[in-house]
C-alpha cells in the first residue's frame, strides 16, 4: 500500500490535529455568529406535522438489551409502507430534540460533540402510508417533516447513486444524512471532521436499535456516489454534503422478543 | 479559515475516494492475509472470565425508547465501583459478539463496515468490585477480560492525557478505544477511515444506552492528547492509536423510568 497516503488518512482519525490549532482563531472565538441548528427554509414551504412522543400509540415497549442482541444488518424488506408514526419515531430516536433549546443548544437523543449536531436528515420515501413520493427533510426544532421535492424514477435513482445495490429501491424509506461541517469547524475548526464522523455512527445506531422496536430493519451504507447523491438532494456537496445513509422497511421473520 | 485545509478535511467526510481505488489492487483482493479479528496476547497472560448475557442478573429490563430518551452525557459518578457483571453487561453491548465465529466473521452487537470491526477495547479500571486497579482488555471472541499491566498514579495519568478533564480520574472505569486501522484497509485501502470513525460513534452510542439499564451514566471524550493516551496504553500510535474514550461510572438522581 502507498504508506504516505494511508499515514495521511490514519492521522485524521487520531487527535493530534487538536495540538495543532490555535483555538483562539477559530470563528466562535473571533465572536462570528453561531451558524443556524437547523438549515433553514422557504417560509411557505409544505411542512407535515409528526406525531410527538407522548401521542405515540403503535411504537412497541422493547428491552434495550434485546434490541441490542437482535439488531443486525436487514436488507430485505415487506411491501409494507411505514406509517407516519412509525417515521416520526425513528426520526426522533435519531436526530430529536429533547427538552427546550437554550441558545443555540439543542440537546437530542443522540450525543455531539460540543452539541453542534452537523447534521440534517433527509427522507426518500417511496411507500409512506399518506405520504406522497418524494425526498423530505426532518426539521428537529418543530418535529415536522420538510417537503423537498418530487422525483421522477426516484428508486431507480437512487439505487444508481450507491452503485446498484437495490436496497433502497425496496425500502418505503431510506435516511439519508448530510453533513454541515461549518456547524462543527466554528466551533473546532480542523478537529472538526473525525467527529462529524463519530456523530454520524451515533446517530445510525439508534436507527438500527429502533427499528427493532416497530418490526423494521435498516442497514447501514457507506459506499456511494458522493456527487451523484449530492445531485439527487440537490445539495451543493461543498457546505452540505452526503456522509452515511440507510433504508428502512418492514422485515419478516424476526427472531422472538 | 484556511480554505484549502478545510477542503481537505471535508473530503475525508466524502466518498469521493471510492471513485480513486482500485480494488483489485486491495491487500484482501490480491490475497493477503485476513488480518486477526482480535489482537492477539500472550497464552499465559492473565484473563478474567467475564458474566456471560445468560447469567446476568441484575442488569434492568428497560424500555429501548425510554433509554434514548432519557440518554444525556454524564460527567459525575458516585463512588460505587462497577461490579464484575456490570462491566461484563457494558462489554457486550459494545463490541460483544452475537453469535459463531464464521471464517474472519464475527457478528457483533454493533455493525461495522465490511464486518471488519477494527477496534480493540481497553479498561482503565479504577474501581471495579473485585478486579485489582489498572488497564485491562477485552477479548471479544472469548468474552474475557485481559489484564495488560499496573500502572502508579493511573488516575492522574489518564486525566493528564485528556488535557486535565477531570472526569475519567472520578469515573470507576474508563472505555479506551483504539484502532487497529489494517484492518479494515485491508479491504477498503483509503475509502477505510471514514467507516472506521464512524463505527466508533456506533459503538459508543450503545454505551450510552447500555449505561441507562445499569443506573450508571458516560460522556464521551474526543478531545485527547493522542500521544500520551497511546504512551499510556503502551500501544504503539502506528498501527494502533487510541480513537474515542468514554468514562463510565454510578449516577445519582436519574429520572423516572
Amino acid at each position: 500500500m502507498d504508506e504516505d497516503l494511508i499515514e495521511q488518512y490514519r492521522y485524521f482519525l487520531k487527535d493530534s490535529i487538536r495540538k495543532e490549532i490555535d483555538f483562539s482563531q477559530t470563528d466562535q472565538n473571533r465572536g462570528a455568529d453561531v451558524p443556524p441548528i437547523e438549515k433553514p427554509y422557504r417560509a411557505n414551504a409544505p411542512r407535515i406535522d409528526l406525531v410527538k412522543p407522548d401521542a405515540w400509540k403503535n411504537i412497541t415497549r422493547i428491552d434495550l438489551t434485546t434490541a441490542i442482541g437482535h439488531r443486525e444488518s436487514r436488507r430485505a424488506y415487506t411491501k409494507e409502507p411505514l406509517t407516519l408514526e412509525e417515521i416520526s419515531f425513528l426520526l426522533w430516536t435519531t436526530q430529536g430534540v429533547r427538552g427546550e433549546v437554550v441558545g443555540s443548544h439543542a440537546y437530542r437523543t443522540v450525543p455531539s460533540a460540543g452539541c453542534r449536531h452537523a447534521f440534517e436528515t433527509y427522507l426518500v420515501v417511496l411507500n409512506g402510508k399518506g405520504l406522497d413520493q418524494g425526498v423530505y427533510r426532518y426539521l428537529p426544532l418543530s418535529h415536522q417533516l420538510l417537503f423537498e421535492f418530487s422525483e421522477e424514477r426516484l428508486a431507480r435513482k437512487i439505487v444508481d447513486a450507491v452503485y446498484r445495490q437495490p436496497y433502497p429501491g425496496n425500502a418505503p424509506v431510506t435516511f439519508i444524512w448530510t453533513a454541515i461541517p461549518y456547524r462543527m469547524e466554528w466551533r473546532y475548526h480542523l478537529a472538526a471532521h473525525k467527529v462529524i464522523a463519530i456523530d454520524a455512527g451515533h446517530v445510525c445506531q439508534n436507527l438500527y436499535l429502533a427499528c427493532e422496536a416497530i418490526g423494521a430493519g435498516t442497514c447501514a451504507i457507506a459506499a456511494y456516489d458522493q456527487e451523484a447523491l449530492d445531485r439527487l438532494l440537490r445539495i451543493d456537496g461543498k457546505d452540505e454534503f452526503v456522509i452515511y445513509l440507510s433504508p428502512v422497511g418492514k422485515v419478516r421473520n424476526l427472531p422472538e422478543k
